[in-house]
């Protein structure tokens, strides 16, 4: 298998020449697409949508159709690790995931194991499998996973939190505990995004959505020093091209220069973050992939194509930069609104590129 | 009057040499104190406790009986100016602050005008001048006031919101509508901390609670500026004392130098920024304010009192800190645990300054 015919995003995640900025759009196949909720509603529920590879598939191809986006992310959910772990993974009606077993007892901690992907995670590796084929070599594939930080949160806390309280403790007054819980996951979660790289995704990304929560110190002994260990763990290389990595903290705008330094090729970033000085902090060390605020999506089309605009030149011209939202869309987006958008960034960011 | 006894949280913001670094807790005096709660019960509820300047003043002294705090804060709440602005302020049982009239129609936001704090917030000047009175020149009184942008945030949404979508929409599709409504209402807030300072209020703070919401872009226009506009307005001496300004946009910390750039006299850090860095990027320009983790204080006192110590020593010698945590104290907080905090960071930093 040679690269996908339009490689734009791969080569922008590699700093290589490209035409235009690639777009694509974190939960870009979700509820925001009446497409998307019919094959839901078929499901059954969300979780079964995720654990049937043939439905993943189905979904993840739905804004495809829709939008000229340069990249396909699989379709799944972060949790799916700690569910392999066996805290039990479900979905309360209106109540975001929750776990039947989440991580409290010392001696259930120390029991903690790596699930084997290839076993455990089968359905996700299957819908990577059927997603590559069904693409057919059009735009790459994006394989991700939670960061253990992130993942450790939903695991002690059992659920969202509004203020980490419960894992924030356990941080400060069991460090040994929390260190025991991210090692296993970290290895939960390289073997994860590696048998994602082996199935074939092309290019895989690491969410780390609660990082932000941490203080500057804690940020970097517990979540970014296991990220750097995925990282350094990752096959950098499939089929004879390489695979690049995103590293995103939301959140984590202050810290650049660190996830930068830790091997990744590109940084996610939040809206906050001006993409111009985030260039000028990390320099031509890795590309930069975001930053739109979802919520600019509701205003009128025209809105939403003059901020995509801005954006776009807040980075500057050359190559390194892929668009994005700066946070998953938004699931009362208008539709035509993201058509806006990905229409925007293609036209205007042309212009930017010395076309041959 | 004269300075009070205790002036060390007011040299510590104005850069004076001290003898260690003054704390004190935003929301200090709040529901993690039984006696805060008896006198709530009492009150009947939050906004007749806010709105009776005896009770307020009975509340604001809770925590200095127990603690030894550098300064109090009057007992308020950032949602009085949009109430005095004729929305009507309600607080739903478990829901948080609500509006009965949220500003969503043009003709409504056209119609709002800036109240007269010494008429329609009379209440919160009396509350002022009873406490001054009970405090006895022993510690300073902190004034307070939301920013433009977050009182906005509230008055257009109707009450807390996740995403700030309706709010953001506006500032989006109809900038011109939202900057009137954050032109009366910094025309009001400024109005408002005057009347404060004219109180009694020896320093005052901005809560930019949402400013971090806001995109790179969106903040400077949208908040900053405004806040400038207040800092400008502000009496800046009574009494023959320099009345400090403190300016807080939790989220902020990748725009410190924009912020010290308004000519406030400190800034307030959520736990995310180290102190170190942040004294380097802005130099002597401003004091800072923060930034222990409020949900550290859910460790046992010993880890609460190191983790406390290795904040002051982020900051590093000298002048120009005053502690406090990132965000208000979490409710479930155990009080034994704010004495250990509050008496560490006394104990810790006097080793850092040279006493004669």
């Amino acid at each position: 298998m040679s690269r996908p015919k339009n490689d734009t995003f791969l080569r922008a995640l590699l700093r290589q020449p490209v035409d235009y900025t690639p777009v694509w759009l974190m939960r870009q196949a979700g509820r925001y697409l009446p497409e998307y909720c019919e094959t839901r509603k078929r499901a059954g529920s969300f979780l079964n949508l995720c654990k049937n590879p043939q439905l993943a598939c189905e979904v993840t191809l739905q804004p495809l159709a829709r939008f000229e986006l340069d990249a396909a992310i699989l379709f799944s959910d972060i949790l799916t690790v700690p569910d392999a772990m066996g805290l039990g993974l479900y979905f309360a009606d209106g109540e975001g995931p929750k776990f039947e077993r989440p991580l409290r007892e010392e001696w259930v901690i120390r029991d903690l194991t790596a699930p084997d992907p290839n076993v455990h995670l089968r359905y996700v590796m299957d819908a990577v499998v059927e997603i590559r084929r069904a693409l057919n070599n059009s735009i790459p594939l994006i394989g991700f996973s939670g960061s253990p930080w992130t993942l450790a949160c939903y695991m002690v806390e059992g659920g969202s939190s509004s203020d980490y309280r419960t894992v924030k403790t356990m941080l400060y007054n069991r460090p040994d505990l929390m260190h025991h819980i991210l090692d296993v996951t970290t290895t939960a979660v390289t073997d994860y995004l590696n048998a994602q790289i082996e199935s074939g995704a092309q290019a895989v990304m690491i969410f780390d959505s609660w990082g932000g929560a941490l203080s500057h110190a804690a940020y970097r002994e517990f979540s970014l020093a296991y990220m750097q260990r995925i990282v350094a763990g990752l096959k950098r290389e499939q089929d004879g091209e390489r695979v690049p990595c995103i590293v995103f903290t939301k959140g984590g705008g202050q810290w650049l220069e660190a996830i930068a330094d830790i091997g990744c090729d590109a940084i996610g970033l939040d809206w906050t973050t001006d993409l111009g000085e985030a260039r000028r902090r990390v320099g031509d060390r890795v590309a930069l992939q975001g930053n739109f605020d979802p919520v600019a999506l509701f205003a009128d089309p025209e809105k939403v194509a003059a901020e995509a605009c801005r954006v776009v030149d807040s980075y500057g011209s050359g190559t390194g930069h892929v668009f994005n939202l700066g946070h998953g869309i938004n699931q009362f987006t208008p539709p035509e609104n993201v058509r806006a958008l990905v229409d925007a960034v293609h036209k205007h960011s042309r212009r930017g590129y010395s076309t041959p």
